[in-house]
């Protein structure tokens, strides 16, 4: 049994590994072949345990978190990944959940950039600078040569350190442009990356500020949270979700639904599309939505890469 | 984050330590201040992810256990147990689970020897030898001072390794008699404890043979699963359960209350009888019958201890 924290992780594993593992997860979540039921959460007051378990044909993950909104000198949220064998059901790793949720969801966003953007699209904006923007624009440089980054946050005291973590991953040459305004961020860029869990829309509700980009959200988890203004339902040619669950738990995909600015038939899942690309006719210069709430098949698709190439790599503290 | 396998857990607690723990969740049960929802099971054909979380004032504890009953060379369960802080969500703690889910089972068998067997009481049977009997009878011993124990399994060729892990844990002064049935294992015993998964009644049906003595059954988790015979329920004068979950889950309450042997108020929670102790006009020599099917609170509760002490002793693999 290993023990691999963030450290561990990040010597096992790149991010284009792990964006390769979120397209293999696609292609699970496509044939069906896994059980992951509604993940389980036990409240204590404004605190919430979050179990999350998911087998697939070649591990068994369980993700744990803890949600302690109230936390001022903690991290809300502390994660644990616990990864069985699917041959006989032994403990083969524990990790870091906290971290692997972070990098996971930047890989969600990658693989959407290397699927759903241009192919020479070096322009991005990231609008909330926390540590799943940090992961978003990581990924986004691992598959874009990207050469600008536009940066908002609604607290700006928070961007000089987020543009200190950045620089530790990503090459002198791109140019870092921190934004008094969402407006002002997204305006050069075509890919806007959304990371808040704002309850009222953070991009411009000016649709032509956001036709012929691809926009990704990963921040909204609750249907009380909107990242997305209505005019981008109106001007969107496709929407994609990473799991049909969005639909109720996000605000960006239910409020649009239950308000009818767009219809169910036009949500499309990522697993549906990468199965049946070459039956889309899907071109550059798109205005293209893709909506990320996570699921547990990611975590233990990614887990379980992880524990691979750790064994392989000889990382990690054997706790037998 | 500390890691605690079993070893460092045996360095922390002693079995004595555990039994005031399991005392101690009797309280908490009783004052109904605690979350815990039914335990979340995945099944994967004939092999089962369970999850079993539990919040107390004191921690937030979560045990996940994996079933895989065709296994021949890996143990059927393997476990694990994650403590995290009521404080802010954080985790204290990574344990083997398998291990404490084995001797805290056996702490709740001696926490009912402790409350309701003869202070005297010097001679036990165990019907079962496998793991969950070694600490059955390891927390006998330490509860009353035995010098008998009298042994029987249905494979009379896993005695001689139980005898050897039994020798390690207890006095070289402790007589240990092997049987050829069950009924010559329990005629000298005052405290008859069994530990099987068997799905037909393990003990004598003879009501002289089992009268004014303490039974106590740990081995019967599922409605089709029994170990008591029944006689035993006409002559118990108390039979106790240590959660009301029992009453569904396993065949020895279920069984005798669907064929009204036993009607529901006669089956009293542990809980209700340490509260209210006083009240019980209760004697030795009486027929008294103990079913612990055991509870995700009975973990956090043990575990938060392990870990306390684990930290005042410094034992255990710190993992930050």
């Amino acid at each position: 049994m290993l023990y691999l924290g963030k450290k561990d992780i990040l010597e096992a594993v790149t991010m284009s590994d792990v964006i390769d593992a979120i397209d293999a997860s696609y292609e699970i979540y496509q044939s069906n072949q896994f059980q992951m039921p509604p993940r389980m959460q036990v409240k204590d007051n404004d605190n919430t345990l979050l179990l999350m378990p998911c087998i697939t044909d070649k591990a068994i993950g369980t993700k744990l978190v803890t949600s302690f909104p109230h936390n001022s000198d903690h991290p809300v949220l502390h994660g644990l990944v616990i990864l069985n064998s699917q041959e006989n059901g032994e403990i083969m790793a524990l990790m870091d959940g906290s971290f692997i949720t972070g990098f996971r969801t930047g890989a969600i966003g990658g693989s959407a950039i290397r699927h759903l953007s241009n192919k020479d699209a070096s322009k991005i904006a990231i609008i909330g600078t926390g540590v799943q923007g940090l992961y978003q624009v990581i990924a986004a440089c691992t598959e874009r040569q990207i050469t600008d980054i536009y940066l908002y946050n609604r607290s700006a005291d928070k961007i000089p350190s987020f543009i200190n973590s950045l620089r530790e991953w990503i090459e002198d040459s791109i140019r870092i442009h921190p934004k008094d305004s969402a407006e002002e961020a997204v305006i050069h860029a075509e890919i806007i990356i959304t990371a808040t869990t704002s309850k009222v829309p953070v991009l411009p509700d000016k649709p032509e500020l956001l036709a012929n980009r691809l926009i990704i959200g990963v921040g909204s988890f609750q249907p009380a949270m909107r990242e997305f203004p209505r005019s981008l339902y109106q001007s969107a040619d496709y929407i994609f979700i990473d799991t049909v669950d969005a639909i109720a738990e996000s605000g960006d995909i239910a409020t649009p639904l239950s308000n009818n600015w767009i219809s169910q038939e036009t949500v499309l899942t990522m697993a549906s599309y990468i199965a049946a690309k070459s039956e889309f006719n899907f071109q550059d210069n798109k205005t293209v939505v893709f909506k990320s709430t996570g699921m547990a098949l990611f975590d233990v698709a990614v887990a379980n890469l992880i524990y691979q190439l750790a064994t392989e790599k000889e990382v990690g503290i054997d706790l037998n």
